[in-house]
């Protein structure tokens, strides 16, 4: 029998269940999390949901009508629904002990999920874990419509930056145009995601664009975000979402570099165009990540590690 | 018989085409244009394009291998195929004559278009006319492949804002997907799409937004953008784009205000949320637009323009 199908009538004889996705839970963990709730209750289980982090100040426009625990709840579920953890420990230190006990249905999209659950579907083709929650609602005969349909909605878009992308398959978006013929209308829903953001927010962002420069013939654009600047803007690490991502899309760029000021020295970000692989320059230092994306911490001060940094890309640049 | 059906059989029995899209083209302009190219070409007609101002900077990256002539060709096309103009004028001024004199196909999204072609196909639910062409070349049995499926596909995210729009229909996002199938690879266009902005102008709408303010207890957010400032910067009026929308998504703002100064006066710029009105205030100043979305010049200069705007839109909020 097809994985899918066996999990959909597992959860269909089931019953009395947790679900929980990762700490610091992104637009995915989040939408997941609430989609699988909106199903199971439609399917009449008792459901709970569970985040060791709760919900992120810039989601608190969701405000989800299911209260979102942050300690375990003291009567035991029989099932664990585990989304969006590549690990085990994604789930948090909370939830450790149940994940031992519990039956433990692990849902999750990511490259080597070492199968911690006691059933695993791990589709690593999906955009997102929301997509998958999605497949297990059609397969379970739940049409995507209100808010089961927003909630897989926004881990769609989440996950795959509004459809830009690669992770967007031609499933993701009939998935989505799905939706929006049950009724989602896409612009108030976007107006809401995104009014989100401060006016302090918008200025210390512009501020850090105002400072950006370029190195190595053009090749390395580099931000930076000082504790000074956060002080005097009521900002903080959190507000610096994606940023570093806007600096990679200048034209002749292939290397972007954030550097953040943290209590115990420099966090860096990383970000590379094609084959240009920062993976291995993160590596160099302690740190890690993908081809494209990777980060970690140098204990060094700010003008030692824009310095560092400038020159291990640079050498990168050269060797790719 | 349904209209497309007879375009579709009028196409497919005429010859000699010029393509052309209204003057300072967007992204459906060109690439509703460029699609119409390719999929004439593969019908094996005699086909030209022609925008009279040519294609704008920012979308140099497209390369067409299909020049797009900015003058009237010597040799006359019997058929002229007018596509995203809401009226004749729009198509620029080079073009007027031979819109009295040819066969005029006029496909259009916009609505209150005067119906100025021989034929007139106006669909106002296509998010774009790129959606329009791609329904076209379904019908005539042409697949939406290679650079026709890319033309359509960079008309589909213009002018929904990356599928953000309320335009979003589930057909457009099931072209998308239809397309992605056929083997357009999201990411790396994006990455193109996205990659054509300097450090400079970068830098300048930095410093735009570090000197955004809000007026009328926070529901007003001004962006202004200085003659000197452009200077300094080595940019231009073409480098402010979108970055009215990007202050409106401030929370609690509902209405951003955008001034430029010009030569003669200040351009000035207006976005709402919701069911606030700006038309209403462009027209007070001789401006015009939507709901949501107004413009117009005021004979003033930068700090008489921002005084007067406040105004007028703080009196528009109390009314609303």
């Amino acid at each position: 029998m097809p994985l899918l199908k066996q999990i959909a009538e597992q959860i269909r004889d089931a019953d009395n269940f947790l679900v929980l996705a990762h700490v610091s839970p992104d637009g995915d963990a989040l939408g997941s999390m609430l989609a699988m709730g909106e199903l199971l209750d439609t399917l009449g289980k008792k459901v709970r949901l569970f985040n060791e982090s709760g919900i992120p100040r810039r989601f608190e426009w969701l405000a989800p009508k299911r209260e979102i625990l942050t300690q375990l709840p003291e009567e035991e579920p029989d099932n664990l629904i585990v989304l969006d953890c590549g690990s085990a420990e994604r789930a948090g230190d909370l939830i450790a002990p149940w994940l031992k006990t519990k039956k433990v249905f692990n849902f999750d999209h990511h490259l080597g999920n070492p199968m911690f659950g006691t059933v695993n579907w791990v589709e690593q083709r999906a955009s997102s874990v929301g997509e998958m929650v999605g497949m297990l609602a059609r397969k379970l005969g739940v049409p995507l419509v209100g808010l089961l349909g927003e909630y897989v909605y926004l881990a769609l878009i989440s996950d795959t930056g509004d459809f830009c992308f690669n992770n967007t398959r031609p499933e993701t978006l009939e998935m989505a145009a799905e939706i929006l013929r049950l009724g989602l209308l896409p612009g108030p829903f976007h107006e809401q995601k995104q009014s989100t953001g401060t006016l302090n927010q918008l200025q210390m962002r512009g501020t850090v664009l105002q400072r950006a420069r370029l190195y190595a013939d053009g090749r390395i654009c580099l931000i930076s975000f000082t504790r000074e600047l956060f002080e005097q803007t009521g900002t903080g690490p959190e507000d610096t979402e994606g940023l570093v991502n806007t600096v990679l899309y200048v034209s002749g760029v292939q290397v972007a570099i954030s550097l953040r000021e943290e209590d115990q020295g420099i966090k860096f970000s990383l970000r590379s165009k094609g084959s240009t692989n920062v993976q291995t320059v993160a590596f160099r230092f302690g740190g890690g990540g993908h081809r494209n994306a990777a980060g970690g911490t140098l204990l060094l001060d700010m003008d030692q590690a824009k310095t560092t940094m400038i020159q291990a890309v640079t050498e990168e640049l050269a060797n790719s």
